[in-house]
């Protein structure tokens, strides 16, 4: 897909602005300069950007290896009109950036994912400091740098772009704290031999075991399972909307075969996408 | 679980305080009077108050039926020393509650799943205001109450208990929001016939295809699947800590079995407790 996506000078990629932030950084890692960058306010906005033509691609955080999964992107999943195309990885250095220093930082803005990945550092240093969640990181630089006695936790590249200083580097609690990247547009690329593949479900609540069932047919059709998430389906109180990740491209036999039969347990069935596999290690 | 302790004059319950929570309105729900009542400031500290003997049992809300799981709880449970002992069900209603009028709020406390569950509310009526993330919803009242131009997210009652007016009543998203907690100890009951087991693994990431054969051992005992969840385990990234919710007790021959058998798939399985099914829903 890079390739190909290289050699188009009007191809778009919508990600989570402004500038600065760590979606950007992936855009920028993938693609350099070969694509035009279109910056959205939300993550939700990147994904309607595709649907609606206004990008050709779009880039969204899918899950930090300390934090977890990005809910918002989950919840846009469940009724997105996109196909996951690839996947990128970004190495993610969290940094305190204010004006201010670190005894007069009363206030942190940051995305609710860089709350999160730096709430060990934030307790031990800033206890009473409030913590307010914003739209992305890069937007909680440009806040900090209008107020006194705020901070932003973002990446360090926002210092220059939004002038502030470096209180405090690689805040993050995790090892190789690392984010990972779905590349979204309106088709899947063809097999590489080694894909995996996204798959929504919802179970049929009214058949007793029909969760047990529908995770046992991706071991009986040789597929394995790297990733299961869960979310509410909003059709009903303790009823799931399912997000699982298994070997395999969903134009081959075995995958399509799997769908088949998972469908017999569930409301709904939707192949979010396939694509290459960039990681090298194995199984979750 | 609630006879014996409403039986017995100094049994105690850690909750996320202050007064006002819904956290608080559960355990009145679930004991009323019979009980002493312990606030904590955070949900960790809930954990912490059992683990060091400060409280008889501790109660955490464990998801909600609109917004999910409560990673907090999750991630504390990866470590957690404690058991789970039984769970309770609190219909929510959020409120807005400020002394200033909604043209003139410019910023919005609460805790995060108060801020989850309303976010629709929010973008639709309150587009331009902060969204401040605190550790409780009636902390964020009490916030809210002395600062102009400030709204928290919370319960009713906290109208009363921090002086301030209800701006908006009922702003969740969900048909029938609805909290579930957990009630923790140090031991689990005896079983009951209509038991759920709450376990927690990670899997062996050297042996392929180890997730798919640890789930499959459920169906092989005939356990019912009621919910799934996962987290970053910390050990290495990609790597998660599974939660699964199973129907039987912890004392069962067919929980026994199936945890055997999937020690052989996985670097650590633990029984986090078993409780009687309050819920007379079916399977998720």
């Amino acid at each position: 897909m890079s390739a190909s996506i290289a050699l188009q000078k009007d191809v778009s990629i919508a990600y989570l602005g402004p500038p600065g932030t760590f979606s950007h950084q992936a855009v920028y890692q993938r693609f350099g300069d070969s694509v035009v960058y279109v910056p959205q306010k939300q993550i939700t906005d990147v994904f309607e950007a595709v649907e609606k033509g206004r990008a050709t691609y779009g880039i969204v955080p899918y899950e930090n290896s300390t934090f977890g999964s990005v809910v918002e992107t989950l919840d846009y999943l469940i009724k997105a009109n996109v196909k996951v195309r690839s996947e990128t990885y970004l190495t993610v250095h969290q940094c305190l950036l204010s004006n201010s220093p670190l005894d007069k930082i009363n206030k942190v803005y940051s995305h609710p994912q860089g709350l999160g990945q730096t709430q060990e550092w934030l307790s031990a240093h800033l206890p009473e400091a409030r913590r307010i969640s914003v739209k992305s990181t890069a937007q909680a630089a440009e806040q900090a740098s209008q107020e006194i006695g705020a901070a932003a936790i973002c990446s360090e590249i926002c210092s220059e772009l939004y002038g502030l200083d470096i209180v405090a580097r690689d805040i993050e609690h995790g090892v190789a704290n690392t984010t990972r990247f779905l590349i979204i547009g309106t088709s899947s690329d063809a097999p590489t031999g080694n894909d995996h593949t996204l798959l929504r479900f919802t179970v049929d609540h009214r058949q007793p075991g029909a969760l047990c069932d529908g995770l046992k047919i991706f071991k009986d059709h040789g597929l394995n399972l790297f990733k299961i998430d869960s979310r509410p389906s909003g059709l009903r109180p303790w009823h799931y909307v399912f997000f699982l990740e298994c070997s395999g491209h969903a134009n081959s036999e075995k995958v399509q075969l799997a769908v088949k039969d998972l469908n017999q347990y569930c409301l709904d069935v939707a192949i979010l996408g396939s694509f290459p596999n960039e990681r090298t290690d194995g199984d979750c």
